[in-house]
């Protein structure tokens, strides 16, 4: 838990309140290995996932779009902040520390973050999926026992929420589009299904943390049941297909993560320690 | 002037309102050939800085930093957006058509913005310079006889003004940082040095369009003292270098901008017209 000495601010952290990585530092909180190990697979999900969409803020076929893309990995890049900071106050690290200088094997993201997905229906496709289950997982940890994590549940679930209107706008605007659009769609979300077991996957440390964190495995059925409703609604097929080997809370990565943190660290690893 | 029939929205349209291009189209603003010519200049210039800018934001040195960059960098395809509505209006096309359907050869951005800026130091230089310039000439269009300008004026200037903030205080950071930061700060001033002149060029259009838009030569006497002064109290020195040979406002570009127009044209041309 990380309340305990040093902690000192109930303004900032509080339900409803819109903390920010700079606040958390203020307050002083210190987040248990635990908690600490926890936040730090929010935080990667969100830091990983915000990078492959910020690929596309130059590239989205609409101007509107690019601002839209935007917004959303601004807000994930936010999230990922203030996840971050309260992670490394367990290890006395910075933010920065746990962004650009832990090594893959490090990081704990679901593998469903952590392709590129370079076209639009994958990008899409994986909206799809991923806001959904991020969204009502914040919506729950408003509830957690961990009162940094409920704070941050606040601000991050009501984000989450316009992500999942954004992405069920473009599952309908591509799935109900021409055959091309639906087939793009249709083939992107047999690309990302055989990851999306992984999402609801409990392990030691989410038994460890009891009420602090949010079962995996109970998300499911709030989840897919919205995710399937959006996919058929947009005329597209439920994918049929094999889950794939997981492992991204283990530590145990697809290929692209190492090129994309290579991408994402070098310039913080090339001059490690000076002003910039 | 864009005024004229079909102009009935004083609400929308007034100073310091921020219009943003959805309802600039909702207005039925239509601008004549001479006001869109030089909304397209203004709107080229931020879109292709934008684009610029936006590589960056994955890579920048802090997470912090991702946030500030993708923040200023939204900005300018927000001033795009609504410039390119605006110009569109008089020839019937919408920003998408004219971001993503002209060639090479129609932009009309400063040379400036069209290179890369993949150092960090270069990016530095360019925001130091552009943010500068820019501010100053969006603060003077708050008095363009064209009142949509101007109220595109005066929400772009207080942006222009964080951007300004922003430059200067990263130039501050590397100039007086590490000797390897203010070399490499340095160098990147005498990289873009050579494309200042074209800031303050004035034209045919210019001459015609009088007091609707600010006259690029009279912004050098506020602009340069600006700059100069930035770049010395960082322990720089102002770079003594031969100017380039100008001509974006004509179509005659550098080439860095042909790529970069590849890379952000490519998904609307290969579906061009359909739902996405």
């Amino acid at each position: 838990m990380s309340g305990g000495a040093g902690f000192d601010s109930a303004t900032l952290i509080s339900a409803g309140y819109a903390l920010t990585s700079e606040e958390l530092q203020q307050a002083g909180v210190q987040a248990s290995d635990d908690v600490a190990q926890y936040a730090l697979r929010l935080g990667d999900d969100a830091l990983i996932l915000a990078q492959n969409m910020l690929w596309w803020v130059s590239r989205a076929p609409e101007l509107e779009e690019d601002i839209a893309l935007g917004n959303i990995a601004l807000d994930l890049i936010g999230h990922a902040r203030v996840l971050l900071t309260f992670a490394g106050s367990a290890w006395d690290k910075t933010e920065d520390d746990l962004a650009y200088f832990r090594e893959e094997e490090e990081f704990r993201c679901l593998h469903l973050v952590q392709f590129p997905g370079h076209d639009f229906g994958e990008m899409v496709a994986r909206q799809l999926i991923y806001s959904h289950y991020a969204f009502e997982q914040w919506k729950r940890l408003e509830q957690s026992a961990d009162e940094t994590i409920a704070a941050i549940a606040a601000k991050a679930s009501k984000e989450l929420d316009y992500h999942v209107d954004h992405a069920e706008e473009w599952t309908q605007r591509l799935g109900l589009g021409t055959e091309e659009s639906n087939r793009r769609l249709q083939a992107a979300l047999e690309y990302f299904w055989p990851y999306v077991d992984e999402l609801f996957q409990n392990d030691e440390l989410i038994e460890t943390l009891g009420p602090i964190a949010v079962r995996p495995s109970e998300l499911r059925e709030a989840v897919m049941p919205r995710i399937t409703e959006a996919i058929e609604q947009a005329g597209l097929k439920v994918p049929d297909v094999k889950q794939a080997v997981t492992g991204g809370r283990r530590g145990e990565h697809r290929e692209a993560l190492g090129p994309l943190l290579a991408e994402m660290q070098v310039l913080a690893r090339k001059h490690p320690g000076v002003t910039w």
